[in-house]
C-alpha cells in the first residue's frame, strides 16, 4: 500500500511503548498513594519508584545486561511488582516461574528459558537444592527472605533481595529500546506434553493494559475498576502477569495489597483490613474464602472481583450474590496475556431475575477493545450468534503470544489461518456474549453429536449435595462416548445421597431445558476429590487416564 | 540496546494499530446501538459499518487511492463519523477543514494539505465558488446536501454524498498497512502567520483513543464516560477530530448525538430530547448554553461536561455546579491531538466547600495515561511543584503531532530538545494539578516580573457585572508593561457600573489573595465585545493591535 508515512522533525520524540512509560502517570498523579504487603509493609508509589531503580541498579552489578534472563520464585509480593517493572524496563527479560510445578518442570522452564539469575523465596529453596546442578546456565542466585535465618543449601548467593536493594542505587537511567523487546516469559500449564513458553513485549503489555483498563473502567453500573478502588490480587503473580492486573493498577495509581501465599484466612483478613474493592481469581478460591470460618464476618460488600481460570458455577455465582460480592466472569489464557472478554451487565441486565443475572456472569462476556474475536468451524468460516451454534474460539489482538518460544511446529499450530485457536469450544449469543462450553479435546463426542461437558457440570451441580463435579468422556461401544459426572459430595450429604439419587435429578434438568439430545446417558460417580492442574484448573486428561484410583 | 525482539511464527497476525480496528468491539457489542443526527436521523452502528463501507467505495469509485488527501466542510454529522473512518481506513488522509477561516486561509490550507477530494455542504458553497479557481490540484467535489434545491456555483459536482453511498458497495476490502500511516490532517488556527498543519497517524489516533477512554473511564466519582453513555460533541468535528472522542464513544459502542450546525436551542432540545449525558465544549458555548431561554426549562443534572479551548472562568463553573451540570477542565491544544490532562475531583474533593471545587474543576487537572508532562524553564529544568513556580508546559505522549507539515523550522521549533513544547505558562500543585496561567505570548511583563493574565481575568470575572473580560499587558515606560482588562458588561449592568468601580473591586481582591505584585496596576476598559479567532478563542494579539477601534 502507498500510504503516507508521518514526517517526523528529527528531535521529534517518538514514544516508544515501553513499560517504563507506565509510571509515569501514577507519578504523577498519586505518588503519596500506598502500595501494601500483607498488611506487614507499606510504602509508596515515590519509594516503588526508587526500589525499581535500586533492583536494576543491584541487578545491573550482578551481571545482568539487556536480553538476559531474569527468572522469580515468589509468592505474590510488592519485590514481584518491582521486578515486573523493573526487569523489563533494563531490556531484560522477566520469567515468572511457575512455583507449583514440579522440580523437574521448574528445572525443564528454567533451562529452555535460559535463565541467567533467579530470585527465590525461602520457601522454595528445596526444590532450587533439588535442581541446581542440573541448570545449564543460571548461576547467579539472589534470595528472598521475609523470615531471616541460616540458609541451608547447596547454592552460593549473591545477595538477599532487601540487601541488595539497599546497596544499590535508586539511579538508574532505564534506556528507550524497540518497543517489540521480550519482557516476559513463562510456561502453560497444559494437561499434555512439556511444558510450552509464551512471551510478550513491551507493546503488547502496554496495550494489554490500555485495552484492560479501558474495558474494566468504562462498565456501566457494576464491576468497574476506578482511581479510588484497592486492588488485591488473588491469581498469581507467576501465571500469565495476574491477569495484567499489577500493570492497570500500577498504572491508574490506586492502592495495591499484595497478599503472599493465598491462605483464605489471611486473605479475608487483607480484605477486611485493607478495605480491598477489587481483586480477580478463580472459582475454587472464591469457593475457599466461602467456606472459611471468617467468612461469615468480613464485609464484601463492596468486593469486586473478576473471575476466571475455569468457568464460575451457577451456584458460585449466586452464593456470591447472596454475600454482596460483585463477580463476573473474564475470559483469557496465557497465551493471550490473557484478557480477551470480560461480562459487565448493562442496568436493564440488573433489572432482570436473579436466574439471569446469574447466568449472564457465568458466561465470559464481551470482547475487550481491538479483540477481534470469532466463533469458527473447522473451515474457519463463521458460526451463527445464535447462542446455539458452536465451535472453536479464534482471536486476534495486540496482546497474544506470537508463538510458543522455540517451537515452531506448535507455534504454527496456535496462529494456524493467521488467528490464534484458542482450544476452546462455545458460542455467542445475539447480544455478542461468549459462552465457553468445552475445551476441544474435553468435548464429549455421543452419537456423532458433540455435548458440552461445561453444560452438564451445570446441570449435575445444581444438586443441593454437590459440592464439585467434572464431567468427562467414556469409550461406549454403542455411543462413541458416554458422560461421567465425577462428584464430589458436601461433607453434610456424605452417605445420604446415592449416585442414582444426583443421576435423575440431573437427567430430569436435562430434559426440562433440553440442553443435550444425549445427556440423558449420563452417568454419575462419587469421588473424594478432582484432580487439579498446578493452578487450580480441573485436570479431565488426568482423571480419565486414572479413573480408577480417584 | 541488545535486546531480544520477539520471535514471530509465520502466520501470526502483528496487529498494526489501525483505525478500522477499533470497530471490531462496537460492532461485537452493541450492533444495535444508535447513531443519531440532529434528532431528525438515526441509524445503528451495522448501518454504519455499511454506509463506511459504501463511502469507501464510493471515494474509491472517483479515484482515491491510499496517500490521497480527503478534504471535508461540513458541520458535526453522522457524515463526518463515517469520513472519521472510512477515509483513513482506505489508507488516504482525512483533512477536517476549519469552515470559520476566511475563504483565502480555507484556499491556503486545501493547496498547502494537497488536498484531491473535498465533501462540502451545501452551506460551504459561497467560499468553494470564490477559491474554486485557485485550487492547484483539487478537481473533485461531492456535494453534502441537507435541503435539496438547485446549486448555482461554477464547481462540477461528482456526486451527493447520499446518493454516492446508495450507489457503492458496502463491501470495501479495508487492508492492512503501516500503522505509521498519516491518517488525518487539519491547521491550527494560531494567531499569528500563515496556518500550520498537523498530522496525526493511525497508530496515534488509536492510542489516544485508548489513553483518553482509560482516563475519562476510570474517573472515580464524577465526569466519567461509561458504556451506557449518551454522547454529543460541542467542539467542531473539524478541530482535532472533535478532541477524539468520536472515536472514543465509537469504541465504547455508545449511542452517539450529532448536532449539526451549533444553535443554542437546537443543542438544548437534543440534550434534552436524546437523553445526551456526555459532551466536551469550550466555555463560551456553555456560556451561549446558559444565557438561552430554553436553558431553564432544560434538566442538565445527567450532563457532565469536558470544558477546555481556554480556561473555564470560577464563574462559569459556579453557574455549572449550580445547575447540576457535571463540568471540569480539559487541556490539550491541536498540536497534541488533543487531549493532555483531564480534571476530576476524588471523593474527598466532592465534600470539600464549593470554592475548592469550583477552583480544582478550573485546574486543567492530571495527565493521562503513558503522557509525560514537565513544567521546565527556558534551559529545559523542572520548576517546584509548588502551586506556584511557572515555566514552560513541555510534553511527551504516543500522540503528538511529530511536526508541522512541510515546514521544517517550526518543527524542529515544535520539538526543540525532544519535547514538544506547548508554548503554554503553567504550574503544578503538590497534589499534581496543572494550572495554565498564560499563553507564552500573552503572559504580562511588570517590573521584570510575569503577571497571569488569566489569573487577573478571574479576578475581574468575579464581579457581577461582567460578563466577559480579556487581560492584555499595555506598553508602559516605567513598568515595561501595565496590564489592561477589557470588559464586557452584562446587559442589565450597562450605564450602572463604572470602569473605575470594577478597577477598584478588582484591586481590592488582588491586594487581598495576593495573587501577583504588581496586578494593582491593573486598569480596566469597556468594551463592545471581546474579539476571537476561528475557533472561539479570545484573540489578545488582534486585540492589542485593534485597541482604539474595540
Amino acid at each position: 500500500m502507498p500510504v503516507k508515512i508521518i514526517q517526523s522533525a528529527p528531535s521529534a520524540y517518538a514514544y516508544p511503548l515501553l513499560i517504563k512509560h507506565l509510571l509515569h502517570t501514577p507519578l504523577a498523579t498519586s505518588p503519596d498513594q500506598e502500595i501494601c504487603y500483607q498488611g506487614k509493609l507499606r510504602f509508596t508509589y515515590r519509594t516503588l519508584r526508587e526500589r525499581i531503580g535500586r533492583l536494576a541498579s543491584g541487578l545491573a552489578g550482578l551481571g545482568v545486561e539487556a536480553g538476559n534472563t531474569v527468572a522469580v520464585m515468589d509468592w505474590d509480593s510488592h519485590r514481584y511488582l518491582e521486578c515486573f517493572f523493573a526487569v523489563p524496563m533494563m531490556g531484560a527479560i522477566l520469567q515468572t516461574v511457575n512455583v507449583r510445578l514440579s522440580a523437574e518442570q521448574i528445572l525443564y522452564t528454567l533451562n529452555h528459558a535460559k535463565a541467567d539469575v533467579l530470585l527465590v523465596n525461602r520457601e522454595f529453596l528445596p526444590i532450587v537444592a533439588a535442581i541446581a546442578p542440573r541448570l545449564e546456565r543460571l548461576r547467579r542466585f539472589v534470595l528472598i527472605d521475609d523470615e531471616g535465618g541460616p540458609v541451608d543449601v547447596p547454592v552460593v548467593f549473591a545477595s538477599e533481595y532487601e540487601q541488595l536493594l539497599a546497596a544499590s542505587s535508586p539511579n538508574y537511567d532505564f534506556p528507550d529500546f524497540d518497543e517489540n523487546a521480550q519482557a516476559t516469559v513463562f510456561y502453560t500449564t497444559g494437561t499434555t506434553g512439556l511444558p510450552k513458553g509464551v512471551y510478550f513485549s513491551h507493546r503488547q503489555l502496554v496495550l494489554h493494559t490500555l485495552g484492560v483498563a479501558t474495558n474494566v473502567g468504562t462498565a456501566s453500573v457494576h464491576g468497574r475498576l476506578h482511581r479510588e478502588d484497592v486492588y488485591m490480587p488473588i491469581t498469581p503473580m507467576f501465571h500469565v502477569h495476574a491477569w495484567g492486573f499489577p500493570y492497570v493498577a500500577t498504572l491508574l495509581g490506586v492502592k495495591q495489597v499484595y497478599p503472599g501465599k493465598y491462605l483464605p484466612g489471611a486473605l479475608l483478613q487483607l480484605l477486611r483490613d485493607e478495605n480491598v474493592t477489587f481483586s480477580h481469581c478463580v472459582p475454587s478460591i472464591l469457593q475457599m474464602l466461602f467456606a472459611h470460618p471468617d467468612f461469615a464476618k468480613t464485609d464484601l460488600s463492596r468486593w469486586k472481583v473478576v473471575i476466571g481460570g475455569s468457568a464460575m458455577s451457577q451456584a458460585l455465582a449466586s452464593a456470591a450474590l447472596k454475600k454482596g460480592v460483585d463477580a463476573f466472569t473474564g475470559y483469557g489464557m496465557s497465551e493471550t496475556c490473557p484478557v480477551l472478554t470480560i461480562a459487565h451487565l448493562t442496568a436493564a441486565d440488573l433489572d432482570a431475575p436473579e436466574a439471569e443475572q446469574v447466568s449472564l456472569r457465568c458466561k465470559t462476556g464481551l470482547p475487550l477493545p481491538l479483540v477481534d474475536l470469532r466463533i469458527v468451524t473447522a473451515e474457519m468460516n463463521d458460526v451463527a450468534h445464535d447462542g446455539n451454534t458452536t465451535g472453536e474460539v479464534v482471536v486476534r489482538s495486540p496482546w497474544l503470544t506470537q508463538g510458543y518460544l522455540d517451537a515452531s511446529q506448535p507455534s504454527q499450530e496456535l496462529w494456524a489461518g493467521g488467528y490464534l485457536h484458542t482450544q476452546d469450544i462455545g458460542n455467542i449469543d445475539a447480544r455478542g456474549y461468549l459462552k465457553i462450553t468445552d475445551r476441544i479435546k474435553d468435548v464429549i463426542k455421543t452419537a456423532g453429536e458433540w455435548a458440552s461437558s461445561l453444560q452438564l457440570e451445570d446441570v449435575v451441580g445444581a444438586h443441593e449435595a454437590v459440592q464439585e463435579v467434572a464431567v468427562i468422556g467414556l469409550p461406549d461401544e454403542k455411543w462413541g462416548e458416554r458422560p461421567l459426572a465425577l462428584v464430589v459430595l458436601k461433607p453434610e450429604f456424605e452417605g445420604k445421597v446415592s449416585e442414582h439419587a444426583i443421576r435423575n435429578a440431573s437427567a430430569a434438568l436435562i430434559e426440562k431445558t433440553g440442553i443435550s439430545r444425549h445427556g440423558v446417558l449420563l452417568q454419575v460417580r462419587f469421588v473424594k476429590a478432582l484432580l487439579k492442574t498446578s493452578v487450580g484448573k480441573i485436570n479431565k486428561r488426568a482423571m480419565r487416564e486414572s479413573l480408577d484410583t480417584l
